[in-house]
């Protein structure tokens, strides 16, 4: 917590600061020595030049621990690579059209061109993330956002992941399904920013520091959204929406810095590869500037921004519907799963069979990338034109929407229909992508639907005085696009986003409105996708409290708290030490003056406990004893001066059986703790790295020493044994009387301020500080006496609702749809109500009898 | 602290909701016998609607406490507010102008016209201001950072400041001098969610939660800026930037919601009032669309920006000074002290001399209002066309910047030189007005300067390649307008408010690039304005973490804390109580187990050991023991059986001085401490607002007590007291023994979880959490026991680099500038010094004799 013993991280930077000041010296002595030898060498008119470049090497390595190089290079870096994807990707799709086009002599030809080309790139995508690096696979942003809730996800932030991110992603888009590079682009910056911290540690010691590290990561997130649209603001804004509770002001400066430089160079990459004559917008919009929309017009972008939010939360719901689907048919996961390809197979050749152009996707503009797909949407002519929807001469790309028997409305009906499912389906293959693009597209379509209907309908304009200004039904596409992607990410950002990737703003008041409607009616029904994926991979997280749940400010701590707490006291001894680890499966417990005062004094690690235990009974201290015992048994001897073979073979006998004791045993005593660097405050010990390695071992040290003491364990030390079991008395009779001592806890680091809480803060202030501090826990105290303690769980508990509070049950109004997915927490809930029953009247936590937790052992 | 003991606070609510529940029965009540009554009397076909109406009412009612309602009456009335102001400055310029048009026979007449109508104007306003409110004064943003970093700040969200605002701020604005609407419109709407919140409290419980309350304050800054500009997305940003340094993701879900919803209405009502024909832009600018700006300008943009971080920063340096040199001349002082509205008339006197069209302001634009200066500014055509400023034909307000002898460039360069110190001498001036807009005005005249100078020098554009692309000095006075206003507040969300401010978002890279230059120029200068101002002002503020300043993560709190920290034990008598609250002014003091554990059990207010104190030797105890022993006195009389007049005067004299020094003192005993609400967690008890009543009240309490209990103030009782000294001592041995008692804390309200951080806590994890929870003080602790305290004020002082740690002058390397405006910071550094050499060695507080804390209360 808080007060976090940190004796070690200090002397651990000491010794950290005088080897890098040693290293510091060696080096530029060696700098020196280069220089002087270079003049010597190297007499001709380069050696100036090279000394002056040495020199500037030596400043640049000197500056490099600043912050704004850092952001500089995490910009330059992610510029490249999404550009480097996007041409990948351009070139696989246009290597797809090729092939397509070259092969109109045959129709079933073309077919399984159409088709193979996109199953094998998605097969290798899915085989390759699936043997590098499994945790590729999907958005990111979820995992990004738990851990800059400060849990460590393993192995979300290495090298390989990296690798099978990128080429899996560009993978995944050249084959042309409806996949986004958004959310992985988030988590490809972040995995940038974490390896060139690494790499830039190699120059000075700040990069250590974990704190900035979360910081830099907060940065980098808004550098990949920045990055992938060339919208620096909306990238910003939109990684905060997602990805934070708490916003640090000068991480937001951060994001600006690095986002704005990266989009930058993204675009003069552009413009330097004359794709572009200057830096514009990525999908350039001209509608008129003079008259953007009527007043009259606004009640159609309202009636956008509602439809989208009921779009948005059926996409989610759907999204999370076909995961549980495959998920719970145990026949389909049992093939799939052996065959962990063949899932993505099936998915993209059912999608691509259907966008074939000369099949059913003549009627859905099949054709269209999705690229194109936008771009013709968002165009600034009418389709519609006077009402009929033949007169308009589709040139370019547009040519894909019209079918000679079908109204444009028609297909795009279709198309709004086929994308939303296939969408939705697309994004559950295990690759990597991510879903914000496809949603874009389908709620520009949608707009555009609104839009030629609205055109059609007044073909003149509203507008009635003066001037005719016909309807723009480009403009509503825009209204539609950052809607529906609004609404399935629950973010508002989306407006800025669509600003800067269509370079006008003069939309801004029908796109604020129709993406807060959205907004308003999404967030009634549905999380978020990246809530809803959070919940289905079951990652560790604290759910927002939601817009205008005022009955939170109701709830208190000591209305949801658990009030039987595991605990230590000063003077325990071993034997409690035992018996409470044995019992509980939390990490920390809490440490209290005395049973009776229950004055809370801090709260203790499991694992240094366990080291305290193992420390007491382990192996040197039992040789030491058995040493001791010889010795005196020898004295003895020695002077009753009567040697007999019985003796002799009693000592030895003893020797081996402990060796066996010992070595059968999975945890050596000397094997020191293992020295984790000790987390700042805002970032948590994780839940999800601990209990792997850490319930296991205690469980054999407990085990062992139980065994030791009632020698009730044939099967496994029996054979060596040659006595019988009395003989074994005398070193069950030490552990006992180790047991008895009283525990020294001179060298444990105690967490001497864990955080607190009283029993009458509110649920509202608690979540507020849990999301603050990163919190998994915090002890509930009445005046220095510990009563109860609250942790995520109790906490998630309490906000969605399940908890029943004085009569009131406490739910949001409209989440009854939302429970459909949780069913789990249900079971929880009653065995949180269990707990209470139990202990409604007791304060303090009943102690553990000794045989009840030897049971559990067993 | 967190653990504030809130069991008034659970009480009070209780009480509340049954009042609220009985007064709702009785609303409903009487409405149900109105509808009855209604029914009866009218059986008319009226009845019917008016019945629908009342139900109407009770729906509305019961809907009113959401969150919704509340954000869209907000939005509404802002709005309106925002509106109203708008056309009242526009009529008052008019009337100027119409008078200043109308005597243009006599120009000494349309002098004193041009003159005497803005300093009758600010006159009144700055009288209006003082007499009304004088909270109204200045910006507000500084105020409103403070009060959402928890403190309370007295009557600065009453009403009448709001009506001393608004009309303080619509007649400064009014005079036409250089003073924006920006920063009064913040506090305007801080003030309208605060009153609305007291109002609508009317109807439900929840308006009372004050965690809620900050939420909506936090909202409020949103949409005031929102609708001061129509900039929805920037008004969000810019006010989180401004007020906030952690930033509550769901708060900014309601900003936008507000400030999108008041903007709407502001534009709605400009459409209704026939200004415009449809929601456009405030400042609508028509750049071209197809290149907006060649790649090659950028180095251009970079310098507007590097320039105008020099520039802001000396806005701000300016500002600071002139205040400081006014308040330091001790004459101008007392002079301006007598008449207070002298200063405001001479600077308005001097700033509209200056600006008379036909004197200096012909060569300034000076007949232009700041709106028309910044719309011409803004114009897409180019001034200086072909390389010669005359050619161009200046039409409509455009003509205030053509001058048949001087050059459009000097126009510009006197424009920007004057209009710049106006700005900063404008500003000083006590009425409510900010520095926004004069900044942004005379940004975009600087960016206009640069624009016509590189179309100048590049008649055709610098476009090489086919068609010809001139350059646009529109745009660059865009990118000044953005970079200057942004320098000066340290913000980057200038951006989106120049983008939203010109309907066109095609300049955003050269916007930011040069926003974000000016921003890092700036911050490593000069603090924001608004931060000068906290300075200035002296509010409680905690000043950021830099830009880099990557020193910080190497500071520990050990290195910081105070190690004398004041402390009762849980033993001690009412004397250890009474020394230690003479000796020290802290408003909580911390309670240990005893002064050899030193273990940190809570803390305690200062007001309620004071309470304990006189609940102690308070009068009815006095009168209880003067009775007592009166009655002991005459048993043993009449057992004596001895009565002689002697001891009938001495009880008789006892009784009079009893009364006098009783009624000499100033706090009475049985007044109840006064009950405060109890603040929530996050909204610290201030520091503002105790310092005045407590430490006065504590030395009468102890100065009456040692009166007493030595006797030795002959000046104030001995007149009365006709006996010698000794004849006292009766009282006098109470007192001491009563002193001499253990305290019962038992009906002490005691925080049992003050916030505690480790000797090794870093400062950079120290300023965020004291920045997190706005905390003023934290307990420094080592396993339990107390061993230092560390306060905003350390805090403050180890982040602004006073403070030497290990050999190494831990300050930003362009501080020192910084330094030469807070000359009384160094005062405070040596004193903490003083207080570190004095404690270094000692890890325990020392006891305080009772003759040194008698000295000081003599």
């Amino acid at each position: 917590m808080y007060g976090r013993y940190t004796q070690e991280l200090g002397v651990y930077a000491k010794e950290e600061a005088a080897r890098l000041r040693e290293s510091g010296q060696r080096r530029s002595v060696s700098d020196r020595s280069r220089t002087l030898d270079l003049l010597e060498y190297d007499k001709g008119r380069c050696a100036k030049c090279r000394i002056c470049t040495v020199r500037c090497q030596k400043f640049l390595i000197s500056r490099v621990g600043e912050d704004w190089i850092f952001l500089i290079l995490l910009g330059l870096l992610m510029a490249l690579v999404s550009w480097v994807v996007d041409f990948c990707i351009a070139i696989c799709l246009q290597a797809q059209k090729w092939m397509y086009g070259g092969l109109d002599s045959n129709v079933f030809l073309q077919y399984l061109a159409w088709v193979t080309y996109p199953v094998v790139l998605i097969t290798f995508s899915a085989g390759f993330t699936q043997i590098l690096a499994p945790q590729a696979v999907g958005s990111g942003i979820p995992e990004m956002k738990t851990i800059l809730r400060g849990v460590v996800l393993k192995e979300y932030l290495t090298f390989k992941t990296f690798v099978a991110k990128v080429i899996g992603l560009t993978c995944a888009l050249g084959s042309g399904m409806p996949l986004g590079k958004e959310g992985p682009f988030v988590h490809i910056a972040s995995l940038c920013a974490a390896l060139l911290s690494k790499f830039m540690s190699l120059f000075g010691g700040i990069y250590e520091n974990e704190s900035r590290n979360i910081e830099m990561l907060a940065a980098a997130c808004a550098v990949g959204v920045g990055c992938c649209f060339a919208a620096p603001i909306g990238g910003v804004l939109f990684s905060i929406e997602v990805t934070s509770t708490f916003f640090a002001v000068r991480n937001y400066w951060r994001g600006f810095f690095a986002a704005t430089f990266s989009a930058f160079i993204f675009r003069v990459l552009a413009v330097w590869n004359r794709d572009e004559e200057t830096i514009t917008a990525l999908f350039k919009t001209r509608f008129r500037l003079d008259f953007p929309f009527d007043l009259q017009e606004l009640p159609a972008f309202a009636v956008i921004g509602i439809a989208s939010g009921f779009g948005g939360a059926l996409f989610v719901y759907l999204n999370r519907l076909i995961v549980q689907f495959i998920r719970k048919q145990k026949a389909i996961n049992r093939f799939l799963m052996k065959k962990r390809l063949l899932y993505p197979a099936l998915v993209t050749l059912l999608v691509s069979t259907l966008t074939f152009p000369p099949g059913f996707g003549q009627f859905m503009a099949g054709k269209l990338t999705q690229k194109e797909s936008l771009v013709t949407l968002l165009d600034n002519r009418t389709w519609a034109k006077q009402g009929i929807a033949e007169e308009f001469d589709y040139i370019g790309h547009s040519q894909a929407w019209k079918h000679p028997q079908v109204n444009v409305f028609v297909t795009l009906v279709l198309f709004i229909v086929m994308k939303f499912w296939m969408s939705a389906l697309a994004t559950t293959i295990p690759v990597p992508c991510g879903a914000f693009m496809p949603v874009f597209v389908i709620g520009a379509a949608f707009g555009r639907l609104v839009g030629e209907s609205m055109a059609a309908w007044f073909p003149d304009g509203i507008h009635t005085d003066g001037t005719i200004y016909p309807i723009v039904p480009g403009g509503y596409a825009v209204v539609g696009a950052a809607a529906l992607s609004g609404a399935v990410t629950h973010t508002v950002s989306t407006a800025v986003i669509v600003f800067e990737l269509t370079g006008q703003i003069s939309h801004i008041l029908p796109v604020m409105i129709a993406v807060i409607l959205a907004n308003a009616v999404a967030q009634s029904l549905q999380p978020s996708l990246y809530d809803s994926i959070i919940r289905i991979k079951k990652l560790p997280y604290l759910p927002e409290l939601g817009w205008g749940h005022h009955e939170k400010y109701n709830i208190r701590v000591e209305d949801i708290m658990v009030r039987d707490v595991r605990y230590i006291t000063l003077n325990c001894c071993y034997r409690d030490l035992h018996n409470v680890l044995l019992t509980g499966h939390l990490k920390t417990l809490a440490l209290v003056e005395s049973a009776e005062s229950m004055i809370l004094l801090g709260s203790i690690e499991r694992a240094q406990l366990q080291s305290l235990l193992s420390q007491q009974l382990g192996r040197p201290r039992r040789l030491q004893y058995i040493r001791e015992r010889a010795a005196a048994e020898k004295k003895r001897l020695s002077v009753v001066s009567n040697p007999g073979s019985e003796d002799d073979s009693q000592r030895a006998s003893q020797e081996v059986r402990f060796q066996i004791s010992t070595e059968e045993s999975s945890f050596s005593p000397t094997r020191p703790v293992p020295l984790k660097p000790l987390k700042p405050a805002l970032k948590r010990s994780s839940v999800v790295e601990r209990p792997t390695e850490i319930p296991t071992n205690a469980h054999d040290n407990s085990g062992i020493t139980l065994k030791n003491l009632f020698c009730a364990s044939p099967d496994t030390e029996g054979l060596e044994v040659r006595e019988p079991c009395p003989r074994i008395h005398p070193i069950a009779e030490w552990e006992e009387k180790q047991l008895d001592e009283q525990v020294n806890f001179n060298n444990c680091k105690i967490d001497p301020a864990p955080f607190q809480l009283v029993e009458r803060t509110s649920l509202h202030k608690t979540h507020t500080i849990f999301s603050l501090l990163g919190l998994d826990h915090a002890y509930v105290t009445s005046i220095g006496r510990l009563i109860g303690v609250v942790s995520l769980k109790e906490l998630r508990k309490a906000i969605e609702g399940s908890v029943t509070v004085k009569g009131v049950k406490v739910r949001p109004p409209l989440a009854s749809f939302r429970d459909s997915g949780t069913s789990s927490s249900e079971n929880e809930a009653t065995e949180l109500h269990k707990l209470w029953d139990r202990h409604k009247s007791m304060s303090l936590p009943r102690e553990h009898t000794p045989s009840e937790s030897d049971e559990k052992s067993q």
